[in-house]
């Protein structure tokens, strides 16, 4: 039933790692004795009770998280989110502060903005082409909320310290780099995640919420759009993306118990893409387009001599089972996404191929 | 790798043909060759463009949709519809109306009142706790539009034929029947229906719109909460549920190439729910709890003499390999979900249970 598999740099949906696959297709047709699939046993079930209980608590203890901290799957992605978050969290008569490092910062903003939300953006990196993460930036003490993208997907930039706050909760929109790394969750209000990138497939998005949080959502939203609903009914206010959680608590496992927690899932990540990063620095023929200092570990982005250069490289390259190079469509270029999944023999086998491509091409 | 199979009578996620998992199954690892999972593939790429397009084609076949009805899939499954159907579709000045045959429609109703929408009730089954559909009611013709639930899961009732109007729109929550039976498609403004229950695993909707219902759609909403952002992007604005689309086009391949559409699919379904029906009306230790006019061909719903006896019977039925057999815990009892996967062995395996546990407790 094995067939063969690709070195796969998908930006997103992306990789998974190869046993939580396996493991899904062994028990596809009868999920532990069941005698049905996991995507035909009832959300209230026993069965599933445990999936979702199982993954929020790996989550947990993944993220060291206090009691003070609930864990929400929501649907719609972190698209959804750019919307409930000001709906939910912007307080009355106080703005709504964020940082613009790129497409996925812009959407958030205009989010804020259709809402009517007094929005200031405290800094920004357009002028450069979003190549770096601003440093230079005064946080508003009494904004709603001060809100950044953990990582730049599109750009390959991220924060490598996140922005210091006293008592404006930090959100985050961490989809392309959640844990990847481990972070003191102290200072955060909210942490979003799309699964898609690095905790599962598309589907949901997972939300960490600090309890105290919430307690500002309006009476009179729409009851799907209330973090509320979903922190009283556990998720579960209706039918959630089952099979999406499903292999949520199956890759979180495999973070906790094959890797070993975040701490070694960041040194590994460090390790893949130290790898990719000093080829590119030793390399005249290509160049990375972000900032050195922003470099994103998920995320590498680079440049050929030119578009020519860079189609035949996706080209051949896919041809030799490397998938998923080919830069945003809003950009170009070259982009390798390394998230958690992609493994280091990924990691030497594309930059074999980079090698061998440059002695031919250059 | 095959393990046991129960037989699935679930309310929802519910029962999906077996050679659509083991179709599935199959593949997971490798996709038609493409080296990576179907939840490894970017949404962006040819693998997943096939899919959603031949989902929406084969659902455009089944239904004989005109170019002038457009087929989206949206998260957040039928609970998301409830707030965006007002939101969206109200017209300034005119009210909303809504028939309420249940629990699903007073949600619906409660999401377009608490957007202070002028909501008008025309007819309710709640005095005989939502035990038949109301065939007496006055449709307001100025209405923005007539909201009705087509077949409701917990109570076991299904409207037979659809509410009669003249301009205006019908907008139908088909979440437990849809693609049950075919239908004229003419007098609906919109269509919805939460996957989980007769066309896929949960984590999607499929919504139906008449483009000129779009129309209305106004600008200052949030960007994921217009209809219009999914019909000018195809239902990929962001990454929507792609596993649970990839699964709702095997389905829908089942219905057509398998069963051979909806007239037959309406068939077996009739055939199914009459074995039922005729054994409960031949009894008198089982009761229907639903007109008979009423009753539903998805959800079967019964009580037994007592409710320690509906409690063994449950029990008993799933040490047999017979589960999901339980009421819906707002109303007890016991109900059978026989969704078109539901197959007719499992029809009679239930009938000889119920057949064997009346004549041992009677």
């Amino acid at each position: 039933m094995m067939g063969k598999r690709i070195h796969n740099f998908n930006a997103g949906p992306a990789a998974l790692p190869l046993p939580v696959l396996e493991e899904i297709q062994e028990e596809f047709v009868d999920y532990k004795g069941s005698g049905m699939s996991i995507t035909e046993v009832s959300h209230r079930s026993k069965w599933f009770d445990d999936v979702i209980n199982e993954a929020e608590e790996r989550a947990r203890r993944l993220l060291k998280l206090g009691d003070d901290f609930k864990v929400l799957f929501i649907q719609g992605g972190a698209s959804l989110q750019f919307c409930m978050i000001p709906m939910n969290l912007a307080l009355v008569g106080k703005p709504v502060s964020y940082i613009n490092t790129g497409t996925w910062s812009t959407k958030a903003i205009k989010e804020a903005s259709i809402q009517g939300k007094d929005v200031q953006v405290l800094a920004s990196s357009e002028e450069k082409d979003f190549s770096y993460i601003p440093t230079d930036f005064q946080v508003i003490e009494e904004a709603s909320y001060l809100h950044f993208t953990s990582n730049n997907t599109i750009k390959g930039t991220q924060w490598m310290e996140f922005p210091q706050v006293k008592d404006v909760p930090l959100i985050s929109d961490m989809s392309s780099d959640f844990l990847s790394r481990p972070f003191d969750v102290g200072p955060f209000g909210l942490i979003y995640a799309g699964a898609q990138k690095n905790i599962g497939p598309s589907g949901t998005a997972m939300v960490i919420i600090r309890q105290d949080m919430a307690e500002r959502t309006p009476e009179d939203l729409p009851t799907m759009l209330k973090y509320t609903t979903f922190i009283e009914k556990n998720s579960m206010f209706n039918t959630p993306s089952c099979f999406t959680i499903y292999v949520i608590n199956l890759v979180l496992k495999w973070i906790e118990e094959t890797i070993g927690g975040l701490e070694e899932m960041a040194r590994i990540n460090q390790e893949k893409a130290g790898i990719l990063y000093d080829s590119i620095d030793q390399s005249d023929f290509y160049r990375g387009t972000a900032a050195k200092e922003s470099r994103s570990l998920m995320n590498v982005t680079f440049r050929l001599p030119s578009e020519d250069l860079e189609s035949k490289f996706v080209a051949e390259a896919a041809k030799e089972g490397l998938g998923g190079l080919k830069g945003h469509r809003s950009v170009g270029g070259c982009r390798a996404s390394i998230y958690n999944a992609t493994g280091i023999d990924s990691i030497k086998t594309l930059l074999e191929f980079m090698t061998e491509f440059e002695n031919k091409e250059r």
